[in-house]
């Protein structure tokens, strides 16, 4: 379909979080699953509960749009999710897996940040202001999951250095 | 391979970002011809020019780590300029595929500063000191370059209005 007005490309980026959305809902369980430590779950589980809201939400702004959410394969979000799936079959354990896991899920946060944030200029553009405050709402969300994870990965970060410090002084009181 | 150590893990996510940075290299030029306005093609023109060098970068920081930077198929961003291809393919014309075009460069960005931003945390574990300059360098890049896209939309977008304000002038003075 041949995109004519920018009402049409905004209900093109819609279908396209949509199916995002609907992939990280599909996914996430698997990584909660494989994360660690109870501090990384429970920050998944949060974020599960969130992304379910924000899928209603999209429902919400394809209404208004006048169109079904539907109808679209998010091709960014697919390869996103691979690159997560690889993660987890590397293997590794511990704080280190951790790491890798809150890595892939910062790359679906801020694919999430530029989806929301072109929408929501788009949706500007066409001045419904009921569209841009759901979108605003999401990407606000987005940007403080972000926020959340990288505190989360200085902790674990800090949490390795400790460890590996505290091995250092056992064998060098040996 | 399983990941064993920090190291291990900085070094997987150089090979993801080079094969990524080499993607974008590759895939620039279809968007830069597909642009319709000056202004986009001369900013996608100066980004292939930056991501040559951050594609250097990259080599210097893989063998600060002892390693070489090929191996890996970065699956997200595989997915992404997919997802790019399809915009062009939508076949729209003017300001409007500019704007679906920024749309697609901006979730490219965001992939790379999720990734640089991981990268540079990780290395700071490590304590690297080249390695941490560089990656942040490329970093700072990447934002700036989101910002630029970002403030090239809101140009467009607001040329498209007054377009339309100009269009339906000349109607109602019919």
């Amino acid at each position: 379909m041949a995109m004519e007005t920018m009402q049409d490309l905004l209900m093109d980026e819609v279908k396209d979080l949509y199916s995002a959305e609907k992939q990280i809902v599909q996914a996430l369980p698997r990584m909660i699953k494989a994360a660690q430590t109870p501090d990384l779950a429970a920050a998944l589980n949060e974020h599960l509960r969130v992304t379910q809201k924000q899928v209603q939400r999209l429902e919400q702004i394809a209404q208004q749009l006048g169109k079904g959410p539907n109808g679209k394969r998010c091709m960014g979000m697919e390869g996103l999710i691979e690159e997560g799936k690889e993660v987890l079959k590397e293997g590794s354990e511990s704080e280190l897996l951790d790491a890798a896991i809150i890595g892939a899920a910062q790359k679906v946060e801020h694919y999430e940040i530029a989806a929301y944030g072109t929408a929501r200029a788009h949706a500007e553009h066409l001045g419904n202001q009921r569209v841009i405050a759901l979108l605003e709402q999401t990407l606000e969300e987005e940007k403080q999951a972000d926020e959340n994870l990288t505190q989360l990965a200085e902790s674990f970060i800090n949490q390795m250095a400790a460890n590996e410090g505290a091995m250092e002084m056992q064998r060098s009181s040996r």
